[in-house]
């Protein structure tokens, strides 16, 4: 994909990870598909955490070839196993080693530690694949009569520990046989799915809707999230996503008209209308439950034409962030309609970027050192509109006139296009750096306009305390009111439990510095210590109250998940606004 | 206001409305204007109910002009009222007769009709005025303590019996002290209001933004309701109300950012991000509550530039009602921005319309019958947009090569601007009609695109049946999915409790169709036998264990409200697609 290196270059793993390896397991996505960085990136490597070509010669630790072999007891008895057999069908529950253990962790730099260690925390007894909403009902009764605890898979690229079978019992595999389309309504502009349904095969099948459903019309889905390719519509919902065109689409939380779950409490069929007024919001109540309340089996999405004919790709760059920052707001609040991707890069960011995407390579490069654009203190700004033509012309104009009044300089489109080759792809970068000990991970929080500056400064402060740290920053998501702030940290580190402790202290400065703990990743078992002293006391009640409810016996994706049965000693209270 | 009758004008009560009178509190708004219909939508309903002008002689029973004396007894001992005193001021407790009828009803027909009749079927024992978030406080902690119930009274709006006192105890009057603005952050573009707050009081606010606040440009809160005038920032919060430009602005559900209530639990403080991955909303969880889970205080709010300038006001008059419904379906999802008022009518409205509007004194009126626009098949189409000035002109330019594609004729922006008029001044011509026995209410749902047909033809058919009904029907809050239907009943009627049996009919006639029971009036007291039966039984459970952990003593508006204390066999199970 790059040019060839001219000096050294590392012995960067480009081989499939060999089928049932560990390395199949922990890295991400496609086991084919390989992404390393160019030479100009490897050399600023070097020099940010002080290496040198010798560091690069050999791997840092194991990198996961081998076949996974455990021989980890099954808890579960034989009548159990029967009973789940007799639910599913025979060939769709399993106890052998490598399904229980690709279902045991997602993709946070934990996990992958973890498992580059060797390190098998939890398993879950058996791996259950269903194929129906009524089977998922039957194994959620089933469990709930006999103790067992319930956890679901769906697309397996959480990154805030949310399927970790923690507790043992079953996870439900939602990947080999519960992504089917159930109904498409194109009157309405919406498409029912079975919870497993991948973001591709969800999207190809909107596009395709003329040949699929004999639609009038193609159509889009509006929402993808980086993880877009290995990551499941249930997910989505669960952990209340957005994606990367969230601007103009909205985040799932939006885009969702209506679910159905299977509780201990029994079957939770949500409304599926555009608005009521019939007291407070089930589908609001649902969506963020992380698998606490029960198992989401279909969810009912909204659907938006696809019209790429009508996309505008621009990006700028601006002096400074502060100025960035002012023109990003005067965008989003200057009535003209949004973007569909929107997306702001701090001053370090834009140093690593212009590189990831190729601008060194470009005349522009030169240009904006002439023209004042400083090194480390410039931001990138970039995005495309979507939408009916007139509207995505007018969306574009205005930041064009915007950009233009802050002193933003135009880097045509070019920019945007190299940022949508890597897009979906960049995670890859993860696992080739980590052979080599080089950590990338990522943290992200909604802060208003008014604290931007604030929680911007005082996390990234704490982040360059801590040992040969890149902290870039940028905003993806964006409001009148405000935006997220995604913090990717790329430092040497290759054990688990330092990851952990370097992790949360990065969490408490997203707390005390008055930022929403999650804009999109959701709050998992690993964000759940912070949650309580987010939300308040009494605020957080809300949520025991809930769980109580749908289960009282602790069975849906128990373990930590959203803080609810997590021991009162390790949770955090750090913000002073709130009791 | 409107010109000389040439025949027999009946007397219509022009005059004031008496100080501490029965219909000071019956009569909607301002006590001293006045509006009746003009002469051609008199003949108009003399024909339709078969009517003469004999029947608008002399008045249709009592129309309340004497002062309120009830004699009433309060049960609330002196050791209460005092502690409530010390609590609020000796001056802002009061026990007598006038001011606790002026908050024991909203302002449905029922309440009107009972009024009228002097049927005083409840009141609260004394009415307290708080001044502040912690005086609310400690009145429910006050409260809680010694189960006294606790009613809310905002704007007093409410056509749900929302407010009503049923099981006495003590009201809120939010109208005298409770409308301040606590905050208002311009880089945020939020402002954090008292509840009580009214519509003029808040939108003057922001319109004057510079002068009041010292803020850089002038904003407007989006939300109109008819009952803008007499209704209150915490009405529309805690019932999920919708203003008529709310197609652009969004419910309120949109525009709230964060609330605190007052609960028996303690303070609920909800978060104030533009969005959030923290799990379940309890923004979502508080709104709509309806003052069941506790007493909202404050409430920060998303405010919008203000642009009127920029508005492009529209009126199209399609054939019928299929053509008109697919084109503001094709409007609602063609990914151009929404208009900010959106509103069709279908013939029946638009026959009532059209004389309402004026249209009948125009040359319009002969063109529509040249150009084949028959009436009573004929749908009045108007609106007008909001937003930058090029965004504002791509959405009226939209609607109008719709309009045309569907054989829509423009009847110019006269319409609109007749339409503007009336908005929030047409509620009065109830009351004047209600003197002579011709009732008016209202009933609204959500329904999506490709139900809207059968929900429009069965709830229709439904109020034929009933004796001399007029029934006019408009969408006015619309969505790509689908849309509210605001069926307007006008008929004789005289009696509350057969007033309530014909609601109910409706009521049945809107759930057994499918649409959502409420698209923002909420649920109150008066539709809450059907909302268990609307949501499912396990759906429900939510809502009893969210009232279980706020209120468990059930003092927060109890006796109805959500239907959370009601019996069993007061409740409506209909449709077949719910449990």
């Amino acid at each position: 994909m790059s040019k060839p290196y001219k000096g050294f270059e590392p012995k960067w793993v480009k081989e499939a990870a060999p089928k049932d390896s560990y390395r199949s397991i922990f890295r991400w996505g496609d086991p084919d598909f390989v992404k390393y960085p160019k030479e100009s990136l490897y050399k600023m490597m070097k020099e940010k955490f002080n290496m040198t070509d010798d560091d690069f010669r050999a791997y840092d630790g194991d990198i996961g070839m081998d076949r996974v072999k455990l021989d980890a007891p099954c808890n579960l008895s034989q009548d159990h196993l029967e009973a789940l057999r007799t639910i599913v069908g025979e060939a769709y529950v399993t106890t052998d080693d490598y399904p229980r253990l690709a279902v045991a962790y997602g993709k946070t730099g934990y996990d992958a530690l973890r498992l580059r260690g060797r390190r098998v925390d939890c398993l879950p007894d058996a791996v259950v694949y269903p194929g129906t909403t009524k089977e998922v009902e039957d194994i959620v009764a089933y469990c709930c009569e006999h103790k067992i605890p319930v956890y679901v898979y769906g697309g397996g690229s959480s990154v805030t520990r949310g399927v970790e079978p923690v507790k043992g019992g079953i996870s439900l595999d939602m990947r080999k046989r519960f992504q089917k389309v159930i109904s498409f309504n194109e009157t309405d502009q919406t498409i029912t799915v079975q919870s497993g349904m991948s973001g591709p095969k969800l999207e190809k099948a909107l596009n395709h809707a003329p040949e699929l459903f004999g639609a009038k019309r193609r159509y889009t889905c509006g929402h993808f999230p980086q993880s877009f390719e290995y990551s499941s519509v249930g997910g989505w919902v669960v952990t209340r996503g957005a994606g990367q065109n969230s601007t103009y689409y909205g985040c799932i939380t939006d885009i969702v008209m209506g679910q159905k779950y299977a509780t201990p409490a029994g079957t939770i069929q949500t409304s599926c209308y555009p608005r009521e007024a019939t007291g407070p919001n089930l589908n609001q109540i649902m969506m963020g439950s992380e698998g606490a309340f029960g198992v989401l089996t279909e969810v009912t999405l909204k659907v938006f034409r696809y019209m790429p004919e009508n996309r505008e790709r621009f990006s700028y760059i601006f002096k400074n962030w502060k100025t960035a920052r002012a023109a990003a707001r005067e965008m989003m609040q200057c009535e003209a309609g949004f973007s569909s991707v929107f997306r702001l890069s701090d001053p370090e960011e834009t140093n690593l970027m212009l590189r990831l995407y190729n601008v060194d390579d470009t005349p522009l490069w030169k240009l904006l050192n002439v023209r004042g654009f400083e090194d480390m203190k410039r931001c990138l700004f970039l995005g495309f509109t979507d939408g009916e033509k007139g509207f995505s012309r007018n969306v574009a104009d205005n930041i064009r006139r915007i950009a233009r009044k802050y002193g933003g300089m135009s880097l045509t489109s070019y920019v945007t296009k190299s940022w949508e080759k890597g897009r979906f792809n960049d995670p890859y970068l993860r696992d080739t750096l980590l052979d080599f000990g080089i950590m990338t991970d990522t943290l992200e929080c909604t802060v208003n306009w008014s604290n931007m500056a604030k929680v911007h400064r005082e996390v990234r402060k704490v982040c360059h305390a801590l040992p040969n740290t890149i902290v870039t920053t940028h905003m993806s998501h964006c409001y009148p009111q405000g935006a997220n702030l995604y913090f990717i940290f790329i430092t040497r580190m290759d054990d688990a439990d330092k990851f952990k402790a370097y992790h949360s202290t990065i969490l408490d400065a997203i707390q005390k510095s008055g930022a929403a703990m999650s804009h999109h990743h959701g709050i998992g078992k690993m964000f759940a210590p912070w949650l309580e002293g987010q939300l308040g006391r009494t605020e957080y009640g809300v949520f025991k109250a809930l769980k109580e409810y749908f289960d009282p016996d602790n069975l849906m994706n128990p373990g930590g998940t959203l803080g609810l049965d997590l021991p009162e000693e390790e949770k955090r209270f750090l913000r002073d606004d709130i009791r």
